[in-house]
């Protein structure tokens, strides 16, 4: 693989490489860390790559790297800069026959990302939006539940992702990760449900199997002097005609990275804490509640759940194990495509579809939030 | 204390009489506990009132009762009857000189609030409408904390209430409770946002100390045959330009009362949920979470939250102590008021603006659901 | 009722009393409060007991109570002094004529213990000791589930009791609960072991409905002066063979009420903890732990538990109410036998029986920690 | 690196290779996966190692490998069989001139453990016995705060470590991981108390600071058929007068990996559990609880803690990652004494010393549970 950001000092960079590493299926061979040289390089070395694939742009390096020959060019470019990076280096790599992994929100306009979306239709390669989350075992077993029919019908979606480290102006006094989050040049037309709403919205949808249709939203920008917004609200409303919430703060003061999904059906409802990610609660109106545990091996907890789980229960999974579940499903189908067969097993990742979906619920977000919360279509 | 409904079969009606009795302060001496004077008889016996005093209309009661002398006739009315029933009760019992506790919605329109207010100012009477959850120590604790500062200025409210137990169509195989919560002629414009919606509003405004302003509303009837709502989701924004979510819903399969606050500040946070009424969490951005506790003596938990605990530390109290509390400080008003001095203690309830508050919330409510989720004042 | 102790400044009075109230079958009469009339008189005067009623011993109150003629003598006395004073008002009492409900541990000695259960014997009175955790719901159910074989034979029991309000030396600077209790003249020979492991004993033998038969027990005074444990560990050895432990410590700093128990059996296993008790897990070899909840309806939820609820689910209940169940099953039971007839549901509580074992626990206890950890017959 | 033990159908193998790969810092070279060539061979090639350096014994491995030129032998080798299999090649390795890591309990007796210790001081190299559950972040604050005195002395520690998956004779059927350690010619003198009771004992004496005197322990054979022990409960005694206990079983039916620590000294206690391992609880005796959490910046949180988590705080971390911290400190000590020069962190890991310790342990505890719980000297 090939990696496009991610130098010292970036929070995601050595996320996307513990979570390449971990199942051993990708090595990283090739960046392009950051603009600066100087970064590039140190980050090399600790990475242990050759000096000579280190590349002070991301275009010299997809560039150069596509002439290297099979067996040594990467199969695959990661692409983890902030989001208005995204789109140039994905759409040059895709062009140059990478296949791509590329950070979320998927690029800063929903122009943007139904070209990427023809782009990866036009060249066949594949293409991953790390909407990390789905990645956890019980997100997986949620979905599986719901779309088997565990809970009848789909009614209701509470979604909410709570931070506070936003909830002073940090961006002010040298916190990178708020510098650029803040700013529109970088960020897009989106502060926190950019950053973290998208999050909110791909694990609604995964997990419902629905998509919302039309949405209100009311946001805020209670930091004085922040353009974007850093809190919000919205109502969403499904396509089955389910309705739904999706709270995103970044400004919950004290708050860690509180996402959790409520799902309630006709028959059930299910329960999910991304702080403690290995519980999924099942609730039945008829009889008690069901705590459905990572790595358990009883029949019922599902395929997915138990494929994405790499220890036996009670030895916790978190946070960067589910990141590598991305990344080894991601190399397993790049895998099973070299082989010319089908990967044995449902190698499930966020696609460009998600990413696509992503930027069309920041367009109807913004847009509701400027207009009084008037109802808009996703 | 006399009472107005709550004969056998009623919920609502021993929870009054449990916490009515809990600290020994009021006692039960004349009942209209139904319409069915059967039902009346039999309840009365097994409350060990005087079957003289059992009655078979409310009127009647208020009347007669209001002849009787000083020492034998009640201080104060307790009305549980289903919403359809508070107004008239409460009205002709203020102007025949009782006090008067009245359950939850306060009646059925904003009009008939403001006349009840109008009429609680004319006679002078004391009143208390039964936003019980206000009663819990954790709630006076975070409340207090949030008055003193602690948090800094108030910029997000997240109240929730979820049930489950209508989310199948109950209300047609003979559950009394949902019955009359399901039909506008007793319940009124409301399902459950009249039910639990209004609950949650009260605690919104009583633990911020702010008033919502404007709602954007979005219900939903989601059991094919309901006419009121059993599922809503509203967006809140208050007086100081907070803002805020309230989720309620009846059809959250498998949830029991699920009734949870959160609010964020500059300076902090705090998370209180009902179903473990004991714990306050706070949270900061520059130290750990602490864990407040009912019954600890910490000189920092403050004095609202100590006055209401009966126990030390670790030694649950729930919802009968937390309703228990709403009686005991209307008692000792009254009580303070018969000795024409002022309580001891700021001995606070629910009173009759919180009741006005709530009416206002639901036809704001209601008539944003109506209109697309289009802004309305409150 | 009748009651003897609990006067201004007792903490477990309060509870006594509250308790006795909540259900509306018991109503306070007579009482000796203190050995200070001035104390009698003002927790009488608050009490609204007539002050002709009031005794300044409990010799007297029993002497003269019991010719008082039938309706207006007390049923049953309640006895809520400090350790060293049980015994001999429980005799008196029993033999004068009345039931007794008597606080744990039940009296000074095993000798002492036996003669009172041959009192109860000999007099046909009933009597109660109030170990008042076996009036929760959920350990109720638990012992239902036991006793009905859902885990198999019982393997292991683990009960814990961790308080930490006594980890300093809190009996020299006043506070008179600490007082007595770490007096051996009025709490007996042991400390923590009686205030507390005798709760966490009669906890582990009702629910497992098995005997313990030999222990083996370490023991600790850890604040220096102190003469009495305030910390012990106890290997435990059940009649079934079973293997378990009782761990008692009452300086176990910031801990609050910590009670818990939790039971392994060839099938399944449970967990209670007494700071959230109402609810109940239940783990399973082969599928998903179950989380059993106060107040719900499944059918599977059991009698004993829906029997002890007075709310609906997710209405949290708490230490009062649970010790209320116990004067409510003892009041129904003496009514049942005054309208000879067996009671209509099956009131348990804790009676003479478990009193005795709570003495024999200490007893072995201390023997056993005095000689190295010895293993002792119970 | 070289492995020994961890091919195909090896639990802590893939645990042990993912820990090695996360950080980045070690690579697997060479290896003896199994005594079956076949699947030696087959994990060698997922592994991707040359197949040159895949041997058929670990003999043959470290005698091979130690011929390797520096810069192609491994530094270490990691030694992951069934216990009687460490003392073997730890000891060739360590006079074949590599670094060990070794799995635990350390071997199959003390005079083997104080061979291995002699060894190590003969050799001069570095070993690390992996008593994994040191490396969690919280685990590291605890033992910093404990030694650092915001406890005050330590007076009472309670250790336990509960698993459900032996309840039944699963080693008769084919369960690979139950049959070596229900063997004793495999497992060595103990079951539960070596595979778990070790992790219990190294974790109370790291995170205290103490070394535990003596012990009382009741060992239990729950499951019919089993030679050792399944099941027990041990009473522990620490240098400084303490007293605790040590719960270890694998018959505590539906329990998963319930490891927890809770330590109480004269001004504080701290709780810590294992399945929630990011929260430690900090309770005091004259302030609320704090929840310390893993990741996050408070300068109160500790180098210690800080230096072993990846993530802000919220993105939980799991086993695998403190399983890493193991390996990366092991692996930058290495790196430091090749520099010659001190790690500029303090980068530590349990060692001989604990490894000796457990066997001390192991041997105490199976001493006096076949003597009645008689004393006994660690």
């Amino acid at each position: 693989m090939g990696m496009v950001g991610g130098g010292e000092g970036s929070m995601i960079g050595p996320v996307h490489r513990m979570a390449a590493r971990l199942d051993g299926l990708s090595e990283l061979v090739t960046a392009a860390f950051s603009s600066d040289p100087a970064i590039t390089a140190l980050t090399g070395a600790r990475e242990g790559i050759d000096s000579s694939r280190l590349y002070p742009t991301w275009q010299e390096m997809i560039s150069n790297e596509s002439r290297q020959p099979e067996g040594i060019r990467p199969h695959f470019i990661s692409i983890v800069t902030p989001n208005h990076l995204h789109y140039g280096p994905a759409k040059m790599a895709l062009e140059a026959g990478f296949h791509v992994i590329c950070d979320k929100p998927l690029c800063m306009s929903v122009a943007e990302a139904i070209d990427l979306y023809d782009t990866v239709e036009r060249t066949g390669m594949m293409f991953c939006t790390t909407y990390n989350y789905s990645g956890y075992p019980m997100v997986k077993l949620a979905r599986e539940m719901v779309l088997g029919g565990s809970l009848g019908d789909v009614r209701k979606v509470a979604v909410e992702y709570f931070q506070g480290w936003l909830a002073s102006p940090v961006e002010k006094s040298g916190n990178r990760q708020a510098s650029w989050r803040s700013d529109p040049a970088r960020a897009g037309i989106a502060g926190a449900m950019a950053d973290i709403g998208t999050h909110a919205f791909n694990l609604a949808e995964y997990v419902s199997g629905l998509e919302v249709v039309t949405l209100s939203a009311d946001l805020h920008s209670v930091v004085p002097g922040r353009v974007l917004d850093d809190d919000g609200s919205v109502i969403l409303h499904f396509s089955n005609g389910a309705g739904g919430t999706l709270l995103a703060s970044q400004i919950a003061t004290g708050e860690e990275n509180n996402l959790s999904l409520r799902i309630y059906g006709e028959k059930g409802g299910l329960s999910w804490r991304q702080m403690e990610p290995n519980t999924l609660t099942a609730m039945w109106p008829d009889r008690p509640p069901e705590v459905f545990r990572t790595g358990t091996t009883f029949t019922d907890s599902g395929l997915a759940g138990r494929m994405h789980s790499r220890l036996p229960a009670g030895h916790p999974e978190g946070f960067i194990e589910a990141f590598a579940s991305i990344y080894r499903n991601f190399a397993l189908d790049i895998i099973a495509r070299q082989e010319e067969r089908h990967a044995d097993i449902k190698a499930d990742y966020p696609g460009i579809h998600d990413g696509v979906r992503g930027m069309k619920f920041l367009e109807a977000a913004v847009a509701s939030g400027l207009s009084n919360s008037a109802r808009k279509t996703v």
